[in-house]
């Protein structure tokens, strides 16, 4: 293998794929990125076994070859060269990387041993804008389970309901659904969670088209010149839509960015009850007053004006409450509920293609 | 108590003082800041029984009193409430703090529980400009070593030789030392770095004369309405001055962002080796190149080039070495050195009020 490759460009491949490698793994080429110049093109790729990023760069190659060497080696290094040309040549499994001022030898793992995932055959494919795509991922993929005792909650489910394309997330306590309108293809997709915050990552600010290919097995996300594989999971995702609560006793709409100054408020004065905070809606007033529980600390009230239905009050997790205020886009925000035991939902005013669901506690 | 203060003004104050509260300590009011009202003037104030910091603060006071409450929830409260006016008032143990939205109840400790540092009596006192002290504590403290077997190494020493104003700290592998210019005062201080790691903080962009006040046990150091008294520190510090080169067979005339860059390159291939890399110097060519040690990763040299005088080569720790250059202020610097075995020694190029000693590792 000889080839030259500008900085800028290595650079930004071994940014979008490197973070996959995991030097923790007892498998030793698992903290590799492999790097292969075959077909006049250079690709840099790593893996978890779950999840394989792969990028194709712009090369001069004099020779083809591949080598695998050590992903944070070989970032911390390409990162720091200044600007311009690289050149790359293999010696035997010793990576030779010349620019300007710099020489260095960095010893690799053969390629050979490097896992290759499965490739997807027979699949179906369809398109999504990666802005589109981000969006949905940044509101959804965070109400995922890290909990690997239901692997199937660690998932973002990717469906269509009626040909419009859903991506929901929930860890049993909240769920987190987003509609991104009309698919063509019906689809049912359970992607990890991890996968999604590395698809994340690889978005960026790209402009383009993502295409989506999958078979039962796999699927695989291409943006521009990247692309990432993800084995799905299996399991039955719960029947969550009809968790949704439709209609009220009790709605408040109010400021986005007052709900949330009142809730990180009081969020400090909940440490003690690991999060706990009572909302208090009053018609009468026209106010939402989020409500410390006593404790040794302290106490706080803190109050935000708006336009309120009906009059209670509902335990919360401070946390997931500004998780889903977060999450939400619009100036104000509408947030409805029952009875204290049922799910409340909070959601942009005058926007539904978001739902954010949370489960009170007992208070 | 009573009392009405604004937001920004008690917002800083907690920012200057809350971090040298400890919650870990045992003595549960070490957590606290002391609120005190009195003589119409409010002060905030936090001590860790080595370092006593307190802000004055403009507020309406309407009547006097004193409370300590926990400082990472009052700092965390009064952050994040909006401008404006904001009312203290205390009730018992209980401080009740309202402002705009917000209604809160802190539970505090009483203010006879909070240590007091003993005042300074008969003390000697000189100025220094606070810039000039940010400067010099910017490339002194981090040298001060952080190993409390040797108590001395821990402190920076403020000391006058010939009517001239020297800190100086070392760790005895680097030693670092700044010249302040002239000093009507002898003084012999030893202060602990952690000590002057707060000042800095307190300094932040003052343009003022910073009053420093002393006797045998302690320091007070005056910026604008805070102040910071610190315990100094007992023990002869060693005879430093006498280690530092005045001559050298090799020196590097070389760019400083070239220098710190070549370093910083090298220094990745040197995690094997705690960070060992070998400077070798070559006045034909005018080269100084940055060897890392060979390693199972791999190694790498690079090069800067610049005015070489001598040649020779000598092996030292990368980190020392980008700290050192990062202290470094002129475009230009020089480095020099005799034997393998000798300090080397750091200056900015035509700057003499600044001096780097990095003592070598057996190669």
């Amino acid at each position: 293998m000889k080839l030259q490759v500008t900085q800028e460009n290595l650079n930004r491949a071994l940014g979008s794929v490197a973070r996959v490698a995991n030097a923790r793994n007892p498998l030793p080429v698992l903290a590799n990125v492999l790097i292969r110049a075959d077909n006049n093109r250079l690709s840099i790729a790593a893996t978890n076994l779950d999840i394989a990023i792969t990028q194709y760069v712009g090369a001069k190659i004099s020779s083809e070859g591949s080598i695998t060497v050590p992903a944070r080696l070989m970032q911390d290094f390409i990162s720091s060269l200044p600007g311009g040309v690289i050149e790359l040549s293999l010696d035997e499994l010793r990576l030779h990387i010349s620019a300007d001022q710099y020489d260095s030898v960095i010893n690799g793992i053969v390629a050979d041993e490097f896992p290759v995932m499965p490739t997807i055959t027979g699949g179906t494919s369809w398109t999504v804008a990666a802005p589109q795509l981000k969006k949905a991922l940044q509101q959804v993929v965070f109400a995922a389970s890290n909990d690997e005792s239901r692997p199937v909650l660690t998932g973002v489910l990717v469906h269509t309901v009626d040909g419009k394309l859903y991506m929901a997330a929930t860890d049993s306590y909240r769920l987190a659904e987003k509609e991104l309108g009309p698919n063509k293809t019906a689809v049912s997709l359970l992607v990890p969670a991890t996968a999604m915050q590395d698809l994340l990552r690889i978005l960026g600010d790209a402009e383009d088209e993502v295409k989506v290919t999958h078979d039962d097995q796999q699927v695989r996300f291409q943006v521009g010149d990247v692309e990432l594989v993800a084995r799905l999971l299996e399991g039955k995702y719960p029947d969550y839509r009809k968790l949704i609560p439709q209609s009220f006793s009790v709605t408040a709409t109010v400021k986005r960015s007052d709900f949330i100054n009142v809730t990180k408020v009081s969020s400090l004065f909940a440490r003690e009850s690991a999060g706990s905070v009572t909302v208090e809606i009053d018609a009468d007033s026209g106010k939402l007053s989020i409500r410390s529980i006593a404790s040794q600390l302290g106490e706080n009230t803190a109050t935000a004006t708006g336009t309120m239905i009906g009059n209670g009050g509902i335990t919360l997790n401070s946390r997931y409450l500004l998780d889903a205020l977060q999450a939400l886009t619009a100036d104000e925000v509408v947030f409805g509920f029952n009875g204290k035991l049922e799910a409340t939902l909070l959601k942009d005013a005058g926007g539904a293609t978001y739902s954010h669901i949370i489960m009170p506690l007992k208070s």
